[in-house]
């Protein structure tokens, strides 16, 4: 596998969508909202993505069953009060390499843009390295107008840092082709699934998307994600360890 | 060198062959067991595999013989109560970087897929850190029914974690192309080559391939390949120091 | 995106422009003087530079709005006692690995050489890593004549080191397609912003091009950049230790 | 500059000439006796050799002159008893990554190849990490003939370890071309530039190849050697720090 490969399941007509993304950042919140969204609004998968960029490994399931790494794509028809459609990106990983980021994000783009979109959601989490009583959430926008719209329903703006990984770069990329777009950001302790943050993240995104979801599951599907990224965490870990392998005594070296 | 290079030594001709990776992991078992089956068996090499994904580097071997980074292809026609072929893959390296696994994969599979390769089987070490005594073996698959083959023969069901590597790449990526598989992965301290680690993976292999191999000479040859891992970790922690220059006392420096 | 992307903001016709190049290194003392020169003489952008080979991200500004990753081209006709063309190169970061510097460096010469470069400036700092008194300007140069040069308007002569990142490169590269060149390196605590330093340099650099340039601005035009600065180290920071992920206590592991 | 570009200086016509590689490593030592060679021998300076896989910088020289990383050929005719003719690989770098190095390699040998090339020998160091008295000299061969001849001139057979970089791929590349080779490898207490070691290598060196060479100004060409070496390292040291950014005390990060 040399480049990335979109897998098409579905082919989807769609009337001007949002794209939101949620591939697992280290807060994880965005992820679990949009895991949440697919299950709860039954959005229905139309393409896989398979990739070089992806760290070279498989996830062990439940019943011993392998897992590929992949992001995939899910589409919603005339969601909420405006009746939009929308195009959700999740997945088990980002790429890997900073090229490998780029070139994942530009073929993504290129696969949604003649799909009609020209907005774009990124959700990701702020690590706070500690507990969090009641999770902010915070923004960040490609214009002024958005920023207002985000101020409307009560986002805080975001401090004058940057956003890293596919939230950042699917925003910045988006804007060089004339999408807008918005990245809310949950505070939350870091590696800890925190059902909480993730809560706060979608009360403030089903305003945005003027959406309904209930919030029931949340704590159960917390769990859930908890699993999944311990084994995540744990494989790069060891992608890192293999790198730096042990001294074993003798030190007779011929370099050249 | 520039992209992977396959030198066909044989033209083969297979009938539905099962597929063998046992590329060296940090458990080197694998590599044990099937450099063990090679012989045992007198399996024919009809191909070797360079790459630009190796480590740039080269062995010295016993007589001062210098020898290359290397994956070779070896088969087997008709062998135990099947009568299946076999195709094994075996070599003194793995690829470094994330994108090299991934590419040295794919070529590996386009190559062996024309000869028929439906079934992979990927061979792998578990390290525990510390002594073992009986060491067991854990199985993963891409699918429900494999694992109930590996029930069958007494394999346990690999825990919720990963596979990082060529025994877990290799089952992924055949599975994107409809091949099914198998991973066994054998408990061993890590670094130090273990005999009885190998004889435990063997023969739940031998019984999931449905043949017979001898283990007297496991032994003796994990010694061989004891010495072939000493090399091969000294140069990749060279590879590294070479990366992390020693200070050198004199801190002026002109950066733009 | 998968390789670096020059956007034309209007077509120029310069006539033998010198090529000033002063992108964010550690000292940040060269970035501080291009961008005063481009406020107080009023340059002109002509060009947006986005590329896969910077740091795989976004930055968020005062007001909430991100800010992609960029290089920027301006350029200035008929300055000062020669009435002299100058191009100048700005951004908030350069090339990220060993292989994006070069191709990027190269494409960016591209692109101007066609323009009429045949003179490059860098503009650099010397980290010293304690305070400095009053801050030197050093210089290297592709030739002896404008060392001659350098040594007329009293720069001292760099001592034998090495040129890292754009600043060298871009002397290098240009050097084999016939351009001569001179990187100034101002001497610089390091990471603090020092209008100290810029202005050793400007000074410097306006005797060299034979303009006139105001540095009263300078020590606020330090604040502002310093802001930038503090992002943008936060962040390669994050790249750096999403890297390097945390230990969960759990070592059982899968690898082959 | 996306490839490496070979600058042909002198279009030659070679007899079956010798290629020796002798690239900066970490001894040196065998930069140190190509270089004396050069010299001593009066080679011709026929094509230079640039590339992105050097490390992204310049050296600045004794006159602040600034130096592109490059690696050079050198070619002499019709030497010592056996009339041969020479190729001689030099420079001031070797690749910096992986894939870097072999892709650099092979081109140099996609070079040399049509100039008849079918023997070549690479010089480098053994790191002791101590002073050592009698500096000796190993050798590694592609075939038992060249052990032979070693073992002949009193070059001790090296260790089973392995030989990083360009004189172990060079050695392993072009065995699969088709060419024999031999490694000259002396004991050096590594960074510190040993003209004793340089001085043990050309020894023998001088035997293998039937020529002969005055060692007179080998100690006085070291203390050259060993200030580029300074430089060399004082800059890879830097590319690394670069990579680590300093901690700034503010940790509220934005990460999707």
């Amino acid at each position: 596998m040399k480049k990335t490969e979109i897998k098409i399941i579905e082919e989807v007509s769609l009337d001007n969508p949002i794209f939101i993304e949620a591939l697992p950042g280290i807060g994880h919140v965005g992820k679990l909202v949009a895991d949440h969204l697919i299950d709860e609004l039954e959005a229905v998968k139309f393409a896989e993505i398979y990739s070089p960029y992806f760290p070279p490994q498989v996830f062990i399931g439940e019943g011993g069953i392998i897992e590929n790494m992949y992001n995939e794509l899910y589409y919603l028809k005339s969601q909420g009060e405006d009746k939009r459609d929308f195009i959700i990106l999740v997945g088990n990983t980002q790429g890997l390499s900073t090229e490998g980021q780029y070139s994942l994000c530009g073929d993504i783009l290129d696969f949604v843009e003649p799909l009609g979109v020209k907005e774009i959601f990124t959700l990701g989490g702020v690590p706070t390295g500690q507990p969090v009583e009641n999770s902010r959430v915070f923004g960040a926008a490609t214009d002024s107008e958005k920023i207002k719209i985000l101020e409307e329903v009560g986002v805080e703006r975001a401090s004058e840092h940057g956003i890293i990984g596919a939230s950042g770069l699917f925003l910045g990329l988006g804007q060089l082709r004339g999408m807008s777009g918005i990245c809310l950001m949950g505070e939350t302790p870091g590696y800890f699934i925190d059902a909480e943050s993730a809560e706060a993240i979608l009360l403030k995104l089903s305003k945005l998307l003027k959406i309904e979801v209930s919030t029931d599951e949340l704590e159960k599907r917390a769990e859930e994600t908890k699993s999944m990224i311990l084994k995540a965490q744990r494989m790069e870990q060891e992608v890192m360890s293999r790198q730096i392998p042990q001294q074993d005594g003798d030190d007779l070296r011929y370099i050249g």
